[in-house]
Formats: C-alpha cells, structure tokens, sequence
C-alpha cells in the first residue's frame, strides 16, 4: 500500500486550520503518491508532528518552528518518491 | 483506539476542497471523539464515499448526490458517540 501521511497537530493549541491546510498542499502534490493524508488532533499539549507511515520527518518540539510547506514537500518527496521534481520551488538555495 | 473517518474522493473530479472542508467540519465537531480524519485520493473515477473505520456510511453514486454536513455529522455521531448531541443542527425536522 503506499503511505499515509499523518499530521499530528494540538486542537487546543488552534492548529486544526493549518494541519487541513499543509493537508491540502500535500495532497495537491502528491495524489498519486500517496494513500492519503490523515489529520489527527493529539493528544499531548503542543504537539505538531508530521509522519510517512511511522517515519517522524518534522517535529515542532525539536525545530522550534513549523516546517515551511516547499521543505514539507522535500521531506515528503525523499519518502514517498525520491525521484520525483517538484519544479521550480525544488530548490536549495534560500530565495533572496 | 477511536475510530478513523476516511473521506475517499476523485481527485480527477476536482473534490479535494470538499473532502478537505468536511474533514474540517469533523475534526471540529469530533476532535476527542476520533483518532483522525483521513482523507484519500481515489483512484476510482466519480467516487465519493465516507467510512467510519471500515464502515460505509455514505456513498455518492448510491445516493445521487453529496452529503449535507448536518446530516454528515449524524451519521459519524452515531457511529463515534451516539451519545453526543449536536446542538441546535440536531433536529430532524427539515428547516423549511
């Protein structure tokens, strides 16, 4: 089966709307690449985790921040399809 | 472990918006009553269909048309917590 990718997020926190929206870009993305995006409210305080299959690839505890979506896409990509383009915003360099 | 609600659209249809915003709708409504909302891009042309774990609880092409969210949020209360009430969307009059 391909992967599920799960976004763990903290409702009490308010992110329910940013998990449906990294939700959204994922999908857009990667529709034939994966099972499908499952959107799960945690159960711990301040908890936002983003997994492929049960490979933890972002963890707000450990980044401080949230991942930017072009870097969600690349950690998702390298998973799901290593060898797949993602165009022009599939860049290394920092855009200034 | 709670139950996953699984919304599986047509990509090809256009209906990754709507899947996103019932998942939004569920997650809102169900947030400790479910493990999470999956949502799956089908790869079978027109369909629809919403699941509660393994459980079908609403299919487009055998009812002809879309699910209103109201009645969306009865039957996932019913499969999740039949106990919940909905507040005042939970009558089964017709509003007019």
């Amino acid at each position: 089966m391909k992967p599920v990718v799960t976004i763990e997020y903290c409702p009490r926190c308010g992110w329910m709307l940013r998990a449906a929206y990294m939700a959204q870009e994922l999908l857009t993305t990667f529709t034939d690449d994966v099972h499908g995006v499952l959107i799960q409210p945690s159960e711990v305080n301040g908890r936002y985790n983003i997994r492929v299959d049960d490979v933890k690839i972002f963890d707000r505890k450990e980044e401080g921040r949230f991942p930017e979506i072009k870097e969600l896409k690349q950690l998702v990509r390298d998973k799901v399809n290593p060898e797949k383009s993602l165009g022009h915003s599939d860049k290394s360099k920092p855009l200034h």
